[in-house]
């Protein structure tokens, strides 16, 4: 039916009416007084959503764009970092850092499998002579709905004195990233996911260490150079003509997500994580991940009795709930249900009821129709 | 007085209504087959608005993003560029060839100057050896509103074989580039501009030749990687998520300037350039460049008996009309009247005539209230 799409994919996520329609509003001057007071407004709630005292710039960019100024911004040719890779996404920043001449050695895990902490262990204890620079790693990797231990890996990474740079793009927002109680030097993320926004802003916090090594970082930039944004946000504007539409939106948005406060976000969203793989179990619908690692904001699952890409088809065509497909080598043999973002405990209910009709119409086997709304129902 | 603004400053632009509202549709996906339609509309109207069969990629960035994209993807550490300056952004151009370490060799002109095309003639013919890679040019030099040869300055540099990179940030829209005719190989622009639209979205066009020259370029890139945007544009799709409701905005834009027609658009372009070139020379105010290298898109004024910054603050307070100031060294010295994208001919009498109201009421000297509005109307 027409206008009556649901999203339940890990970003784009479902934006707000009141965030939307201020994106409505004309455009203003960038280099006004009133863009600086919504710059300085959105700059303040973002701190606040980052915990930190950090500075968080906000670039025209996607997620991607704003991980690699993170990563490029304090790194030179030949540096060598660790990157953790168990998805799509911490595969896709080993594969930005080799693009610049970056020394990358691996951690890897299965897809669906956390990162192992032991390993980073490992790695930076042998570093005796502080030959890695910086670890990059996935906090919530969307790909696969796995959280990773982001609090552990900085904290060794903290002891050993290399910079920790932190994909955040599905876990701000979402959980809590306390950036300064954890120690993350850069955080990058993305206004599509735990924003409540379109997308179109990146956005990358940084720390005082990190500014440090962007003094002697050599990697060439220009559009993406930290240090000039930094520059500009002392004076609450920007070196290029920012986004000034969707700086409304996010003015909106983050005074929605102030009002509800982080306590309110995190335990909401990890309510319907629970609510989302509650139902999955009763519905006999095999997850990716274990319940220890899962993420907060999207939920990864393995159907076997019925084709998952079917599963995705009549979500859409019958029920107008868009699911996201597995990527990579995990394309057409997994699910994913995002719930981040602008989500309501209703519409989780709405998702799994959705779902168990779509099971019926396939004739999934396994499972008691009503069984999941039921499940997700106890966790919400 | 509040939401009675008006921008007449060469970018953001005024926003048609049915474009800021296309922005405030929900989000939908961006692997989605809806979203690959309007990407595969916009994408085949931008080709119309260029005049090219070329590539045209569209990135979440802004326009500086969209112009080093255009020159990282096609040079190599140590390649030699010929960099036309004649104001801050031509000279922007050659930074980010010397932020990623390309051999720059300057062609300057003084601000408010045209760029001299037989310097590039000299350059390009002395150049025997073909050390020369690329020439880098700004069309419509935003700072000055002095319009280059660059029709005159591509035939050169076609002739040498080395690549024309264009910065059409301020001409697309406004004037005709056509891409390929004069055989520009790269060009770069952004949303804010001509397009109608708010920013956030950046455009490079791109030649066979430039792809050719891509394959053996060795600069570092990765969400600026221009090849992964022509491969995911070959599906109707981005390598990285899109900004979607910028796209909404972007298809109705497009849909508008295709109904109003090339030739109405420059035609009117020119109207207006004609017509305020005309008023300012009644009123006494100084232009900073000639008739002969005007931008359609911005008119450059230097007065004499009037602070320029004064003009700027009373145009502002008493009737909300948004005038640019000078940049750099022309800081205080100039102000600029944006009259590009959106305009229509009675905006370009109110601006005029709130001018000469301001000039009133600053005390200034030498020209006869109405001579203005009457000779902008003359034009019209």
């Amino acid at each position: 039916m027409d206008n009556k799409l649901m999203l339940m994919i890990p970003g784009p996520t479902p934006v707000p009416e009141p965030v939307l329609l201020a994106q409505a509003k004309h455009t203003i001057g960038h280099r006004s007084g009133e863009f600086s007071e919504i710059f300085a407004e959105v700059t303040a709630n973002l701190k606040w959503l980052h915990q930190t005292q950090n500075d968080v710039l906000t670039l025209a960019a996607s997620g991607t764009g704003a991980m690699e100024a993170g990563i490029i911004n304090f790194l030179s040719a030949g540096d060598r970092v660790l990157v953790g890779s168990n998805g799509k996404f911490g595969e896709r920043w080993g594969l930005v850092a080799e693009a610049y001449g970056l020394e990358v050695d691996w951690i890897k895990a299965e897809w669906g499998k956390p990162l192992d902490v032991s390993e980073f262990v490992s790695k930076l204890e042998a570093d005796t002579e502080k030959t890695i620079k910086a670890v990059i790693v996935t906090h919530s990797e969307t790909s696969s709905g796995v959280l990773n231990d982001l609090e552990a890996i900085a904290k060794v990474t903290n002891a050993h004195g290399a910079l920790v740079i932190a994909d955040a793009v599905t876990s701000l927002g979402a959980t809590s990233v306390p950036v300064d109680e954890w120690g993350l030097d850069v955080v990058g993320s993305g206004s599509q996911k735990g924003y409540m926004m379109p997308p179109g802003l990146g956005f990358v916090s940084v720390s005082e260490k990190a500014w440090g090594a962007y003094e002697k970082a050599t990697l060439p930039r220009f559009y993406f150079d930290l240090g000039k944004y930094r520059k500009s946000a002392a004076k609450d504007t920007t070196p290029y003509t920012p986004p000034v539409n969707l700086f409304f939106g996010l003015q909106v948005a983050l005074q929605m997500m102030k009002k509800e406060g982080l306590e309110g976000i995190f335990t909401r969203h990890d309510r319907h994580r629970r609510a989302v793989r509650a139902a999955m179990v009763a519905l006999n619908l095999p997850l990716l991940g274990a319940d220890e690692c899962s993420s907060p904001a999207v939920t990864a699952v393995m159907p076997s009795s019925v084709e998952a890409e079917q599963i995705r088809s009549v979500m859409k065509k019958r029920f107008d709930i868009i699911l996201a497909g597995g990527q990579d080598h995990l394309k057409g043999k997994i699910f994913r249900m995002g719930h981040l973002g602008f989500v309501c405990d209703r519409d989780i209910l709405n998702g799994i009821a959705a779902l168990e009709a779509t099971l019926m119409e396939l004739g999934a086997d396994g499972f008691s129709p009503g069984s999941g709304v039921a499940a997700a129902a106890s966790q919400l």
